[in-house]
């Protein structure tokens, strides 16, 4: 009885998230209603699942990840918590946010600015900040932080560009710009800036040069080509 | 019809822990007598929400984080997971903290002892050892472990002085001193003991130097200030 | 009215893992099934307990274990999947992965092959891809990755030995073979092979020598010894 | 974040109805997509809160009604499993029924035709069969039934005229005709038709003379007048 | 960790009559407080749970009827209801009321007098109305109605004197006058006053003869001695 | 993943009847090793699901009965009772009775002795004693009380012979004796004896003539004919 996929998504997310204070019918009709009144946030589902159907080899069809992949729900109710935090239903956007970081180990605040296509691989662990700002194209693996430096309020969270890559475990922490179709090794601890297609490694990050070419093309993209393949060689080489 | 903060603070625990063997009306009970029966806990509670308050810019108001913050419920579940041990209530204590580990993913032993005016931001993976101590005023992120390192029983975690800053995905292990005021970094793996008011950061971790000056006031004090930015700077002047 | 210990454990699980789309009864069943349809499940899961009550000085008994650590609860839901998977019910399969992460955090592909005397110590974060094997005897911490490297499908997850230890927040990243008797530092990064009996450490992961003696003998396998104090001393020398 | 009425009802009836195996997600789709297609369904609603208000001396408002009173309750998902039945999705609405039964203690078939501003007070225990028809402004108490006479399939239950009151504990039974204004007494085993603005009381019931007048006002018809002074000063002459 | 009564009983009624939108904290809170404040409560829940002992042969001990008894848990709650309606938290109690009614199906408005010393036994159905009172030492049957008569607001239900005893099915209506250590027959449909120590029965009810001597010792008083027996006997001779 | 019939009756059940303290899956567990223990409980549970087919013009197959029809689980659950009551596990015993109560509002004592083929007809209400016996091949409809006359411990209960109908409301009281292939008229109170194949109507009831012929042929026994029909033929005479 559910054969929209906003109607399935937001069956299904209901029934994850609901609580003892966030009735699943409540969380079921308020997704219902932000997908149906915002065809961007529609868009933005569609790309997320062909996301994860191209990037993921262990992904084997788009219902599976509709219904098992945590990172792409946690991703999904954070784009409704985001449209209530646009329309000041802040408290209901914080405890979406709450019950998102609960049930998926995924803590992403209603007010970051997410694109789309995004994959979050495993997802577990994953921190966004408040006035953190992720590109379209990206691909986050888990335990990934976009982290604040201190207690000032403002601006002091990450800024992703399009197309990038960032491995497992890493730490990227204040108002950085992290260019277009950079990747950041697993485990890092990045500080500063990285250059749009460089690549970033260690604790604390360097950077261990670009890349050949300065072609746009999709292949080119480490978000998209989840080429750790590359990055892995380049690392080896630098660990020598 | 729950006005005060303890009942407030039992009402919200046991309906966010409760499980088909612990039921929330147990839960609730246990809960509301240890705040009842122990003013000092009360005290802890109201630091706590304190510090989160100062420290955490993305805190909007002591509800906020009462209601959402799963680093502070996850705080006060191990404080009265901590009586229950002492009471010698062992069983109920440990299935308090295997609670906590599943719904908040927070792993506190019920044995560690905590001081008051903690943050655990995100707190997400944190996990906190049988023979550990934490002081007041820390500040915790995400992903920190303070581990053991090895079979033997015995004192083998670590000791957090008062004042610390520990960053997100920090693991310390092993029975070290890390002194009050100490800095550790995001990312860090700390093996050894890290003098007061000093910073370490790195795998392994290194120490970066001390800060200017002795002063024991409120603003020097990283678990407080969550002084990243001068963290940072004094890293991103060691990554050259 | 549960004797024994398949019974028990089916009965546990089921009441920890079930959803509003995996009833409790149908998981009890399924457990309950599968471990009294292969012996060498059963013998896996006693295995499994007796290592935790060796290897963890926390552990303060079988049925602690068995009721409380989410680490031997998710790898014992894992090897029923693992049986599904073999069976070719595999939308079953990668849903009860999906349910171990969410509720434990714990996120292995259900086609995973792992051994038995496993210790999944804390376990919150802990990330096994679909083509890694882990061996007898192993021991590993939180927050750990085996991860893949691309999104081409195919062997590219790593490859555990007997007997070996992997610190918390360790990322494994490729089709790389640790071989049996190593020990992984907390924090590392490998994208290497590690032989035999040796250590890395650091990120990048870099060896720092094997240990004496070629001995067989169990107390010489840190899987089973939880030796992190040699191996925090020879980290300490070579961070020195 | 429930505006309009249908929502409330969905939200509410949902909430009340759902199981294991009917998702309270579910039901509150299939209750709003019912309430929203059908005007006619809305406008039943309505008519029955109104009745309620109107009739019955202990209702203190719609939203008590609305909320608490499982007659008004298991009417409305009546109706839906009637429209269920129509469109042939027989297991819905049978599952529906069961589930009705379960909760309220009303058994109503959803093949029952069953008019507006219905009145079921108290309902615990009403029983109403397959092809049952009852009119409009019908007051009907607790633990009556509309019954069948055998195991023939077929037309075999009651006709219940327009502004009929059935009093508590009546037993109607077979393809029997209560005339339109007609009353019957609590207790009544009734076999044979009621003539319209007649009363019967009694087991076996007799009939124990019509009423002066032959008004159609709505103060004639004890469905709606709810007049059991008169009735049981009728009955008790007849007692004498 | 529910030593007395009063906890015992909170905690049984809360994990009964939970809803979503009745948590059990929220019940047990209530529950809990209502009994604490007031001692005729406590009394009272002592007097019928030795009324259910003395006078039910099939209870087999307290913890039974406390645990199991539909009829004894209903009336408890019936009188936190009653203490909430007097506080005029009306909306709650009449909540309470409801869901009552669902999970029981006993209807007791909490505006109805009920004395102390009650056994509601089986109590299915039974319906109690708003100006209902009840006296002392009363036993009440399954599907026992003492309902209104009409759409008037007033006094308007049935007043039941000590020690009476009201058979299965009986239905009084009416604003009538039971005397004390009247009998009901089972069945019966009651539209007048019944002398103290009379019998009545049938449909509609006729008196059957008083009883000898006026003695107020218990053992004559039919809602104690539970006596059908002779109760049988007289109505038997009536019947021939 | 239920293939056998006890499997799905065992699932259904424990679904329908778990609660905070009976968990589903010891109900499950419960269930269906009573079922496999016992052939004859698997042979009176496909008997019953004969006979609802067979005298219920509504049962529209075998699953519908087996999902929806609250009777048909009523008796099956109290089938496992009486097994838990000849065990001498008598406080399971009867908290599943008086969670039958709660779920079904069927009230039947675990020590009843109940036959085989037996229709419990929409169910709500029906009060079966502690030393009531029920024949085979009886149809009860709702609202049917099988009770006792004192507070007297003992053998208190009607017995019911084979192939009897009891129709909706009807009262049986004491230790009496209906006679095989009797009918009881709707709404009758009966204390008295009722023989073999004879008829009794009315509050309280009256002998209305037996039926023609002695055969014992299944189309003569009212409990699997479901005659109304001629029941009520014979009734309406006797009312004129």
């Amino acid at each position: 009885s559910h054969p929209s996929l906003p109607r399935s998504l937001s069956f299904h997310l209901a029934n994850k998230l609901c609580s003892s204070t966030l009735l699943s019918t409540l969380l079921y009709d308020l997704f219902l209603a932000s997908l149906t009144a915002h065809p961007s946030l529609r868009a933005a589902v569609v790309a997320d699942l062909l996301a994860a159907r191209a990037r993921d080899p262990a992904c084997v069809g788009f219902s599976h990840c509709l219904l098992n992949y945590k990172g792409f729900l946690a991703i999904q109710a954070h784009r409704v918590a985001h449209v209530l935090w646009a329309q000041n239903r802040r408290p209901l956007a914080l405890a979406l946010q709450s019950r998102v970081a609960d049930v998926f180990a995924v803590d992403i605040h209603p007010a970051a600015v997410v694109g789309k296509a995004i994959l979050l691989d495993h997802a577990t662990g994953v921190v966004i900040g408040e006035t953190a700002v992720v590109g379209d194209n990206v691909s986050i693996l888990h335990h990934v932080t976009l982290g604040g430096t201190g207690k000032a309020v403002g601006d002091r969270h990450p800024k992703i560009g399009d197309g990038v890559l960032i491995g497992a475990g890493a730490t990227i922490l204040g108002n950085v710009m992290i260019g277009a179709g950079a990747k950041i090794g697993a485990g890092s601890v990045v500080l500063i800036d990285v250059p749009a297609r460089s690549t970033a490694v260690g604790n604390p990050a360097r950077l261990i040069g670009g890349r050949k070419g300065d072609s746009d093309k999709d292949e080119d993209m480490p978000g998209e080509s989840m080429d750790h393949t590359s990055f892995i060689r380049q690392w080896s080489d630098y660990t020598i």
